[in-house]
């Protein structure tokens, strides 16, 4: 199979394939279908986001795409925790966060007086608690694995498991449903980020507007860690736009910090910042750089651009050998 | 009721309730069963964590127990996210940290080559992955809300709706359920962390090897503002812990950080960083100042001491009056 | 003698004396008369800035004026190092800057083509070199203790020890002198910085253009002692005008910081800062807060006014009582 | 004239000149005989430390030799001015520390009883305080040039100006003096610092145990910039020796920044920290590297070697190019 050698940025083809955190009809789905580098890929869903990553790193397919951040398919942790393994091997290529809007779907036909029971994942039924204390008081919420597996078993099973499922409208369509209701969430501004990811490669061309992915693991847990890690960053004009720190499963207390920053790999700020990293960090996973989703330009420092960094070098070796 | 006016750190008596996730047989009641300060309180299971939240804050209950870390019945976020909701209003009396250790549990006289269908939820069952590969390569996984309420519901239900559930073991018990086979989880130093919750009042006492934790809005998304927040605590010499940078819903991009430190509110060092915190965020919540789980004591930095505090203070004051 | 109790920042009155670096016509003279709290006390001018200090500390005298800064006549390093002195006792109530303006006296009747031999401090004859290189080519330069004191030589010894003497123009009527020259030095806008120094005693009262002096003193000389002293200034909003590293004279490479920062100490931003300090530097030597000469307020940051300071304290009595 | 193509470390031969401080008997020139690689160079006095410089400039001698720290024999300031001097072009090859002992020198047969007057420059006299004060209560003390300036005029001017010298031990034979009394100084484990300057050149090779000289200007006089300087130094792992603040001259608040930090410009944490600075600053003046006159090896933080820096460098070109 040629997918091995495509480079990570480039838009795939009608040849290739994408995995993504399925059903058909999840947010993933429609965060995958927007995304530019997937071009006219296959797609393929798959039950979880282990699958996903698992395909990717084997060769199945070309790509994966995987919620990340403020997930209502699966928390953030799996994935990020997915890809911090140390075996992972894998890079992300784009990101794309989309709006996240639930309705409620029913069987043609259905009305809300006939709503007895409804499925969707625990975090979806909490976000949809007001529209349901006011509207369905009564009825009992259902555990499902995924917002569209709920609107895949109301659509397919029969007789169907529960009589109503909060979903992704798209979802109503693959699978004979209705939306009873639109926009149903407390909060309509809430939205969601996707990551696309690939086997490792030459990083997809500088935009101007990228980020960085880094997974740091510390040496011990000193205190002053989080401190030293920030300075390498600041000390070269790179912005974080995103830190967690995640227990390594070795025991609580054990921290790895997942990172974005601003910028791009080839940038010399970031070359050099991750260099510093490397020299204080027991290891640095770099995951990738990649256009922003926002396209939103960094406010870099004066005196951090690749030209700074270079007419820096060129005084620094006229120094050195005293010319 | 006398509950609301118990003070946090106060060992509960019979005539007090506290509730937990439930159903009966999770993990949290485990670990509140664990907790010195629940006493002799009554447990009242409750099916989510708002609902546990809830029933504190209404007073209903003394006391609530929830997940907060690398939890395998909810996501930490929702908890996180609970507690630093403006009218939250509610702090951290204790925490404690338990192994997690999965059991796969079957009705009685149930044997493993008669199982077709196996419920827990999905973070669970990731976790076990690498048994039920090799024992039941071709079981169906199911989603449920909680591992207990995969146990409740495989115990109670009749016909049963799956064969099998992976659960606690504790469950067993509370269901009629039997331990078909014991720690099957890949990771066997997995460990969950808990924390009981109380309405608001004096913190429980310095026990020397304590934990503060706290909520913190940026007033905006600069680019130093975590280091910032970092030196404020690095120059009174209070370690952190724990630090999750959050969204604050609003859209993605906005964040606060979740942070556990290292000493009590009553401490000099620990007082001086909060009012250094409060004078450079949009908004400092206080959750709360508890006892340690693992007992570990801070490696305080010379010169930190509450002593050093009032001798500086001393010094201060006489300077400022030229005596 | 009642001039042990007179405030530090109190306007002199004719029953006072004010010491300063002598002779009479000395830069430093012209410096103290313009000092406000000098008011109208009796001046008398000493042969050293030791001298001066002595007789503040043993209160022959209610003040004294010593060059600080870029001096002309007398290493700064003297008046810092004097001060520094574990004994000194000392505090700075006033500070003063003036133009630095050199003249070319003579005996009445000299004129340009007769003189043979200059005298001065070898500074200030450097900082005429451009003129004294074109004007007198073949004059010698002689060294002497002061600027006056080559003036005074030359108008009151007989025969005179030299022709011509550099000083500032104020010395010609003190002894009997005319200006040949005006303004000869190359630089015309230098200046010179001088202080009022006092016994201590309440500092003078908060002007909102303050300075406050210090001498810190390292427990160690570890690497990273500047950026933790920086950094207690920082985090509270208080900007350093003046920092010199000094050797304690113990040893080369055992240092001492000589610190100008904004602020009073009355200013809550300034004395928590002093704590800080005084926390984790073996010493912290308060030599003073005093009037800036050049009247400028501070660019405080948001957040470090008092009443910030004192919002911040309020909050967390509020939490560390429950209320 | 071959002297301007000698590298900046090599052992000047019989065919070189080196100018000091003079005259001869000064601690400058025990200083220049005792440095190794001034060889047996012929040794030029002069009167100042900015004839030294310029005599090195043009190229009429090979190397200078200057006070730079805690100097009795001129500011240590003017020397760092003139070397911060925008056209100066002149870097530090080595330094030498010598210990500072004062002798009372005196014409042949003089006794202790028939001093009237001593000649010194103030600062040696203000250290010898002590000796006098017992000694000579009743001697004038007159200003001098430079210590050995004192004992020159005593011993070459007829009739004597004054009676006694106070003057390094050595001035006494080359001007026919006797020692009277040697040691004289108060704190006898005062000690100077000298500088041996030539023209540019490739730097002395490293040592191990070497140290970088820096005149740094700030772009302007914003509160941070000193901890943004620190801080580029901290986080490639140099620690500063020295630091001063000295005003440009334009106007008092202006400032440059000297620093000694440990290292070489060759080492690769050394040049980062350049190029870093250079970013940062106005203008960045390389003063040279050169070995350390205590030979102190460098506590150099883990990370920090030479060969972490060429792995991260390596890890980065491998990341970059996806292979």
């Amino acid at each position: 199979m040629s997918q091995g050698s495509t480079a990570t940025g480039a838009v795939l083809t009608a040849a290739d394939s994408v995995a993504y955190l399925g059903p058909q009809g999840t947010f993933t789905e429609v965060a995958m279908r927007a995304m530019p580098s997937v071009g006219d890929a296959q797609a393929v869903p798959m039950t979880s986001v282990d699958a996903v990553l698992d395909a990717v790193r084997r060769g199945d397919v070309a790509a994966g795409v995987v919620p990340i951040e403020n997930s209502l398919e699966g928390p953030v942790t799996t994935t990020l925790d997915a890809l911090a393994r140390r075996d992972s091997q894998l890079v992300i290529t784009q990101e794309w966060a989309i709006p996240v809007r639930f309705s409620l779907l029913v069987r043609p036909g259905v009305s809300l007086s006939e709503i007895r029971q409804v499925a969707s994942i625990p975090i979806a039924a909490a976000q949809c608690r007001g529209w349901l204390s006011e509207n369905l008081p009564d009825a009992h919420v259902l555990a499902a694995l995924s917002t569209a597996s709920a609107a895949q078993r109301l659509g397919t099973e029969n007789p169907p498991p529960y009589d109503a499922a909060i979903s992704p409208a798209v979802a109503a369509q693959h699978y004979g449903l209705e939306v009873l209701a639109d926009d149903i969430g407390d909060n309509s501004a809430a939205s969601t980020r996707f990551v696309q990811v690939r086997r490792p490669g030459p990083p997809p061309p500088r935009t101007g507007a990228d980020k960085t992915t880094l997974m740091l693991f510390m040496r011990e847990d000193h205190a002053g860690a989080l401190m030293e890690i920030l300075t390498e960053f600041a000390v070269r004009g790179v912005n974080l736009t995103n830190i967690e720190s995640r227990p390594t499963r070795k025991q609580l207390g054990d921290y790895y910090f997942a990172i974005d920053c601003e910028g791009h790999v080839a940038d010399a700020r970031v070359g050099e910042a991750l260099t510093g990293l490397r020299r204080v960090c027991a290891e640095v996973r770099y995951l990738g750089s990649y256009p922003r989703h926002d396209g939103k330009q960094p406010h870099a420092r004066p005196g951090t651009a690749d030209e700074d960094f270079a007419n820096a070098a060129a005084w620094l070796a006229q120094i050195r050998s005293g010319a």
